[in-house]
């Protein structure tokens, strides 16, 4: 995100008007004098938000803010319309459009600065994250969200007074979403609600000053509502309160006389951004899970293996412990390959993989390095240790029988073992993580060549 | 993150006024009377923030602050002292023992919340993503930070009042980091430096109002400083001022007129709070982006490419257009482990993972798939595109010649490819990843048992 604003108007007037205050609040500003100039400077440009004008010489307003969301990566681009035209309706179509916010013109500038910087503080999760292209798509980052949320919960924080409440009961009638109202003042009030809710809906009274401002920044960082996206309903003439209340970090806000429609919308707007950003954190985990796991067994992988190596061998160099790395590797694994096909040799490896893990110690561990050789660590162990175990081992590989579809007869195969035990007292010996793995595939070398289905301890460890 | 306070006092009186104050609030808050119940509690509770006396009945303080951030998983957690004694040496001492703030007792009540819910929203960029353990640790996130950190930028941003020139020249001075001093009322102020600052020092004259206010705003969004930490000296008696500094989401404040070496620590304290929190960013991504590569040859994995042709399959649903599936194996490889040892075997797999991928189009994909295996993807191709680049691949790898440390010959291989051509129009065929896998799998299989180094295309795709 390059931080730049780019402003979409056809009158030059007004682009410069703009310009000149963007820039002395420090924001970087580029120009489009038309719908076509405008996609062109996004797919330039990479603009953090696009400023633009209700009205453009070359094309609706609502078809380029769809256009503009259709573009490569550009899903969540953040749209500001300064429209002149008051209808509630035509709010409501640049809204649903895909609008972020519809200003009406002549805007107030502090307003329209406190919003710009809003988007700035609100940027979507991955953004931040400056993930190349290829990852990204393959994350799934990339791909657009489902135009549809699945049912959330918005609640409604309002004070008891008779107008807030009928606007309530309009707004929990046109919404499909869970929707609670609850009564300031109570301090347990949050913790009634079951799960955070998505969207916090708030009221400022007219005249409203430090004490509810106060307020609303306690609801933006409360356990119960820090992730809750907020919009509060404020006295549209109060320009000053509006730009305090978006600094404060609310997400949106509206005129406590808007068309319920457009707040209705509003809200779920903000309830699907939600969701949109708890799915890219999701997908951020999963990725980040798959960095560590392989995928055909569910074991850690050899990125992972090495990383715990580098820890144990921290924690050995202060506590003078030693521990046991194993490589071990199934014996003629080609074979089931050839005879029975890949398929079969994958769910072969997964039962040996399942078998292996369930038959260590807690606080061993278990990786897949290779295509059927795997990594055992056993924190605070020595030859004695890695010696019964690798005999288990191989006797647990021994009696498991495997099924496969359309094979009469269960597979069983074997397991060679070449061990090796760190101990940080060793003489001359290099204590890193590929050193030792070598060290015991080498003892693995040994086991393979007296015969397999055995276990081989290097030398060198018993020194 | 649980969101909860922990208060650590060993008044009872204490605790309870302290509680009421932030249950109003909305913060959920546990309780220790000792340092011995502290350590308890934030193992047990994981609380978002300690709120602690700077006089125990059990321990230091400071020996507490340096307990508490050498617990697992705590090296970052907030910790803020409330200190009865408002020398400048103990105020020191307890920053430098790690404290986030030390605010003097008695504390006014809105800079105490505001102090809170600034530290609620500047949490550490991986506290949100809820990692599980394994894979935090595997990514390296739960390693302490390096307590010196590399040189980073310091600006401070001042008005031109002799008072703060002076300053500036002693914190210049102080740090070791690099210290840029600008003029405020420039616009262009922060185009001068060369990168982004790592910490701002600004500057509020007493009386500050709503234009110093809108100002620092500004400066938490603008695109050259929205990464910076912030730190703000105000005037010591305004504690309406401080809470909203805080709350419009400046990093730290200090008293003007606060001893310059509590201002050089507060700000070398962000400057290393910043480079961690980019370290963390880093470890994301480098995580994510082995989400998706292969270690050993930099290709992408089997994970990329199943994401990959699942985009190819969309595409060419909309498109009409066909692309072609391929699985390339190495021939005998298994000879070369076995002969040369593991390491010439991930040497070999490299070289022709690279001279694969030189081969190819720009646009075409290469995965390794498993140990020997690598498929290939070309987008927008046919049956003949598919034909002509298996022979030319197979071509690349029978004169890749690999020369191996200690071994007289250079090593060559073949390689055979079974592909298949992914055509939206075909009836009855799965038009899902993993069954063009196997299709072109079927094929490779062809290829192995007609004498290999060979390429077969499957049969069903020239129906």
């Amino acid at each position: 995100m390059s931080g730049t604003i780019l402003i979409v108007d056809g009158l030059a007037t007004n682009r410069i008007v703009l310009k000149v205050k963007l820039s002395a609040a420090y924001f970087s500003v580029e120009q489009a004098s038309t719908a076509a100039d405008a996609v062109a400077a996004i797919l330039r440009d990479k603009p953090q938000a696009v400023l633009m004008s209700g009205d453009l010489p070359d094309r609706d307003a609502c078809e380029l803010i769809r256009g503009i969301h259709a573009l490569p990566g550009c899903d969540r681009l953040p749209v500001l319309v300064l429209s002149a035209d008051r209808t509630p309706q035509v709010r409501i179509d640049l809204l649903r459009a895909g609008a972020d916010d519809v200003m009406s013109k002549p805007c107030c500038d502090k307003t329209l600065l406190a919003r710009l910087r809003s988007m700035a503080r609100h940027a979507p999760v991955e953004a931040d994250l400056d993930l190349t292209h290829d990852t990204a798509e393959a994350l799934g980052f990339a791909e657009a969200q489902a135009g549809f949320a699945a049912r959330g919960l918005i609640a409604a924080l309002h004070s008891g007074a008779a107008r807030d409440q009928a606007l309530c009961r309009r707004l929990a009638q046109a919404t499909s979403h869970r929707f609670e109202t609850l009564r300031t003042g109570r301090t347990d009030l949050l913790t009634g609600l079951q799960v955070p809710p998505d969207v916090l809906l708030t009221f400022l009274p007219p005249g409203a000053g430090e004490p509810e401002l106060v307020h609303l920044a306690e609801l933006c960082s409360a356990p119960q509502t820090r992730q809750s996206r907020v919009l509060a309903l404020i006295d549209p003439e109060d320009d000053a309160l509006a730009a305090k209340v978006l600094d404060l970090g609310v997400h949106d806000i509206a005129a406590h006389d808007a068309d319920p429609g457009e707040i209705t919308l509003r809200l779920e707007k903000l309830l699907h951004a939600k969701q949109a950003d708890d799915t890219q954190k999701a997908r951020l985990r999963t990725g980040l899970h798959a960095a560590v796991t392989d995928p055909l067994t569910g074991l850690y992988n050899r990125r992972y293996a090495l990383s715990q190596m580098a820890r144990l061998i921290d924690s050995a160099r202060s506590s003078g412990q030693t521990f046991a790395v194993m490589v071990a590797d199934l014996d003629h694994f080609k074979a089931v390959n050839d005879t029975y096909g890949h398929a079969a040799g994958d769910q072969v490896l997964t039962r040996v993989a399942h078998a292996l893990r369930d038959a260590l110690r807690p606080g061993d561990s278990l990786s897949r390095i290779g295509g059927e050789e795997f990594l055992v660590l056993m924190p605070q162990s020595g030859i004695a240790d890695a010696r019964a175990m690798a005999k288990h081992l191989c006797q647990t590989v021994r009696d498991t029988a495997i099924t496969l579809p359309g094979v009469q007869t269960p597979v069983t195969l074997t397991i060679s073992i070449g061990a090796m035990v760190a101990d940080p007292a060793r003489q001359g010996a290099t204590f890193e993580p590929e050193a030792m793995v070598a060290e015991a595939d080498h003892a693995l070398y040994a086991a393979k060549s007296g015969g397999r289905d055995m276990v081989t301890i290097s030398h060198l460890s018993a020194a």
